[in-house]
């Protein structure tokens, strides 16, 4: 299998932390999303959102979309899980990971960013309070559901990691980058932390990849 | 069970036509968005994210996120499936269904667009064409996969409705609301015809909810 992806994509990282704790060796290459290599028309004829991660597999099928790429890797290599068992249980794994891939990620990412600068002339400084308000209002659910969880653990869903750690921690990276102030959310810097203890997650983070720019 | 939903709302929407389609039976509760009812205390203690839907289930178990809603459905009642059986065609399904629910929706919601108008002081019109602008890009992709998607029958993934038309039909009613010209996109207005004449999506367009206005 191939991953195609880029080392500061949200979407990406999601994906390589699910391979790194399935053990699933893939190939990795990468689409220079800042150079607009997404668009060149070889990627736009796998990937017709121009997009990251898109997926190819050895039959020659392409997947594309992280929380789908997710659920296959969970489909066809099913250990370790990164869901629980119980299908109440996988419905809130799944509500707190789409609060981060629906509700958050879409609305601050790059072209996102560029409509708002480009089109609407906005400036730097309030096209950052944006991408802070978005990310805020996401992580003030996703800590009031985690708080209150009976059934939180060491991480966002018991004691393993889940789709929803998959999905908290980039955008916890990305919120760093946009100074969002992350004391207000110490439920999710607790499950943040346990998770970079994690090598599967540490050796997925974005300075860590081949491709990595500073 | 409980769905609390809006009429008018996408993500409430593709729930009511799921459980139509495996013939559910709940109990159909609305809060009214642009009034801001889903701020109200007892609302926000159930659903931190202020979103809707809502599923209370019998249990007192309270589930929210669409997509995490549809594949808990899914799971306890299978018959019949939204989701093809294969890992790669479900992946494809998945794949379409979030290019709408992540992709599209999310950027041009209530919220969203408050902002642009409150915060950025853009123009109704603005506002409008930065709709368009997010649902045609999402519709661009969605019409290039699923004509070219070989398994194309009469829905977007072969001959049965499946999680990837639930989340379509409700952006297809948005789409119409913000004047999108529709005829850029033939699969997808074919794909629109065949799930409207289903009475499971029928039943439950916005304007036949109890809490319809016009």
């Amino acid at each position: 299998m191939k991953l195609i992806g880029y080392f500061r994509s949200s979407a990406a990282f999601r994906v390589r932390i699910a391979l790194n704790l399935k053990g699933i060796a893939v190939e990795h290459a990468s689409r220079h999303l800042r150079k607009g290599e997404q668009a060149a028309a070889d990627y736009v004829a796998l990937n017709p959102q121009k997009l990251v991660p898109t997926l190819v597999l050895e039959s020659g099928e392409v997947l594309t979309q992280s929380l789908a790429i997710l659920e296959y890797l969970e489909e066809i290599h099913p250990e370790p899980p990164l869901l629980p068992k119980d299908p109440v249980g996988r419905a809130c794994v799944r509500a707190l990971a789409l609060i981060v891939t629906a509700d958050v990620h879409p609305i601050q990412n790059l072209r996102v960013m560029a409509y708002l600068r480009d089109k609407f002339g906005q400036t730097e400084e309030a096209a950052f309070a944006w991408s802070r308000h978005w990310i805020e209002t996401g992580f003030d659910s996703y800590e009031a559901t985690v708080a209150k969880d009976a059934r939180t653990g060491t991480y966002s869903h018991g004691d393993r990691p889940t789709f929803a750690d998959l999905c908290l921690v980039p955008q916890v990276f990305n919120a760093q980058r946009f100074k969002v102030d992350m004391s207000r959310y110490p439920t999710i810097q607790r499950i943040y932390a346990t998770c970079m203890k994690n090598p599967a997650f540490d050796a997925a983070q974005p300075m860590k990849q081949p491709d990595a720019e500073s």
